[in-house]
């Protein structure tokens, strides 16, 4: 305690001590006093708690996007941020129903699988029976043509490539059999789309996640299969090319519903027309605690300002946290936000999203004009003693992207990448899955860098 | 399969290469090469699952240990590596026992907390009891006094900093209390020691570890309370200052008994009598399974060598495989290692230590000669795509630390360190706990490593 105090004392004497310290030697001490305080005060791993146990998966839409909307409100208001808002946002409404079952019919026996609807997906009307063609790619659909195809159902077994050491770039790689391939088969005459889970690990989570139809193709159930299943699966095939696989989604899809972005702020000293946002996506997948993905960003994003207010730290320009809806089926939460920033002619000075978990931070990713990159990569002597290092251009964030226009800074936090398709969009993504520092140094990070953003970027 | 066989191919194509390559570009094609193998065909993973799994926890001195050795050299030898042998070792032989208990006494309850002894602690000779004084430091016990502590049970309860961002750091300013507290509390004349488990985690896992009796001073019984026990006792003095806290250990020590150090070799092809050295401890504490602590540091070293075999990689000098034995009470092993190398005037070159738990890689702590450490410093370009990045001075390694000599190179692995102390030396310390990923990134950086030491380090 000893320590936070003096540390804080150092803070608050910035004004006197400047003349004496270099503007890095400033920088060094805030910095130093920002991740003290989340790591010996922080509060977000006990708010990761409450929203993962007391509310758990909040797909947009459902009742618990609408409990989690009205926690994160309660808890911005109860940290005392000013303009706490909602921002009304139209999202879809869909439910994998109470059924979902995919059984192996092999040699009059039944061996039942691991699966679960993929997001978006349309029921099956039923059980519904078919002989399994596996495929990696569309090529190989395209090859089997549909004599090979039609009536069956298509099973996308193409692994994430293990070599990348990016996960992210591994996942990309092998997206697309989530997002287009029950279009992509049904082209051929499939009744039916079953894909090996996104992820590394080998057990018997299955992973669920957008996928969408494509205008003018009929629209045939589709689902994951746990690695494990898909697995067993292929090697069922290879002994019994003739196996059915049986498929039964109850899935529903809904009238479109408003819910909304939550907002919250700590007003600038000298341009509070001047908006730093920081944020995440408050919506989950409907499975699991949605603790990773994306619970780590919402309570990081609102531990970033919960700081800037413990340690008194005034920043020249607005900071703002947004919980946005809707990331994982539409982002119609970025979307809305963005488009309604432009109406009012609001200035976005830089806006930062995490939503890569809450794992040990490495870095950011930056998108924006060069001469802010420049000034960007000039902070990695300050981040070097939090063993923050990747300091690249790329894709920063699903909600903020929508905020780009040439002017606006955009940085997503990048944390390690290993373990995060071992829970992503899973019943394995729960909070206890998630470590209290390393969640804890993620939000020291975003706050840090907020810090400089604010003393550094010029217009 | 085929992006694997290509590098392979450009790999045993690198002396017709060579010409027309840069020796970075050649270079980056075999690190690249070796992060391929190690994570497309590792088998670190699941040697490891083997050893956690058929073995479990492995204490120098245990039949356990006996197993482990037999299993490290059978692997040794179905590997096909060379000059597969035991080097004998004196260890301790200590046993914790079938008792170990621990209750609050207070006004007429008892309340049980979860604890574990010390390892070397003696036992206490059936069930004592006294009153507790909780201390933070040992100036703390000096201003109490004998008159304070005689007859009494100490309870040392200071939390390691979370402030700190190197959790080692943290440990070892916290270490003092588990190492000599007991002596220290005995010179005072108290009749047992209870310590705060050495983690920053909050949950009921007590971690146990080594400690030391001074000469001359009474040995007491030691043990560790889980932090969530030592915060309730803590608590619980708060209320009640005159409880009393019953400690009951079995613990037993027997004669020093022979076991061994493992060793595998891949002959140099040009200097086949200069050695480098990869190596972790086969031995681990007797509880949990010696996953992170330091299962992973042997089945990576051993990765090392598989992987250059698998990739015919022809290394100068001889690599060789060390598994330490009795790291973890008393050092017995890498202390007989040095000790014959300097009686065989063996040279060894470099050694590099895998000793801080199966997380993903960050960098190496260096420890040597000037001009070593500045050629080790180039190399950080060739690691940046693996976002390997720290390369500092620092203790490398308890097992290599023997060798040094003033002209070995030494290295030790740094993983990220967050998440170490929630196992270390505790029940949590499992196989389930480790990230096949992360594992197999720390195997094919150090491989990588040893690739650049025997490339380019000029004795």
């Amino acid at each position: 305690m000893r320590r936070v105090q003096f540390i804080l004392i150092t803070v608050l004497a910035l004004p006197i001590l400047v003349c004496s310290q270099t503007q890095h030697e400033t920088d060094s001490t805030v910095i130093r006093s920002i991740y003290t305080e989340v790591l010996a005060n922080g509060e977000c791993y006990e708010n990761l708690e409450v929203l993962c146990k007391d509310i758990g998966a909040r797909l947009s839409g459902s009742k618990e996007a609408d409990k989690a909307i009205a926690w994160g409100k309660a808890l911005l208001e109860e940290y005392g941020f000013k303009n706490v808002h909602l921002q009304d946002v139209e999202v879809p409404h869909w439910s994998r129903g109470d059924i979902e079952e995919g059984w192996i019919e092999s040699k009059g026996e039944k061996h039942p699988t691991k699966i679960c609807a993929l997001g978006g997906s349309v029921g099956s009307g039923g059980p519904i029976s078919g002989q399994v063609v596996e495929v990696k790619t569309f090529e190989d659909l395209e090859v089997l043509g549909r004599e090979k195809v039609e009536g069956k159902i298509v099973f996308f077994n193409k692994a994430m490539d293990p070599v990348l050491i990016n996960t992210g770039a591994a996942y990309g790689g092998a997206y697309y059999q989530r997002g287009k391939g029950a279009s992509e088969s049904a082209k051929y005459g499939a009744i039916g789309c079953i894909i090996r889970s996104l992820t590394h690990a080998l057990d018997t989570f299955p992973h669920t996640g957008g996928m969408s139809y494509e205008d003018g193709v009929k629209r045939i159930p589709a689902a994951a299969l746990s690695t494990v299943d898909a697995r067993k699966l292929s090697k069922s095939l290879k002994q019994d090319p003739e196996l059915k696989y049986m498929l039964h989604l109850s899935c529903v899809k809904y009238e479109n519903k408003i819910q909304a972005n939550v907002i919250g702020e700590i007003p600038g000293t000298e341009f509070p027309d001047q908006y730093i946002v920081v944020g995440g996506h408050l919506d989950s997948w409907d499975i699991g605690e949605g603790a990773h993905d994306d619970g780590a960003g919402i309570v990081q994003s609102i531990e970033v300002l919960r700081t800037m207010q413990a340690l008194g730290i005034k920043l020249k320009r607005t900071l703002r946290v947004v919980l946005y809806i809707n990331e994982e089926n539409g982002n119609n939460g970025g979307k809305t936000y963005a488009e309604r920033a432009k109406q009012s002619e609001m200035y976005h000075f830089a806006a930062i999203e995490s939503d890569a978990g809450g794992f040990t931070p490495r870095g950011f990713r930056f998108d924006g004009q060069d001469h802010h990159y420049s000034t960007f990569k000039t902070w990695s002597d300050l981040f070097d003693p939090y063993n923050i290092h990747i300091f690249r251009r790329g894709h920063t964030g699903v909600d903020i992207g929508p905020l780009k226009d040439g002017r606006v800074a955009l940085f997503g936090l990048v944390p390690d990448s290993q373990r995060y398709f071992d829970f992503h969009h899973s019943d394995n993504d729960r909070f206890e899955n998630v470590n209290k520092r390393e969640l804890e140094l993620g939000a020291a990070t975003v706050a840090s860098l907020v810090y400089l953003i604010d003393s550094h970027l010029i217009p």
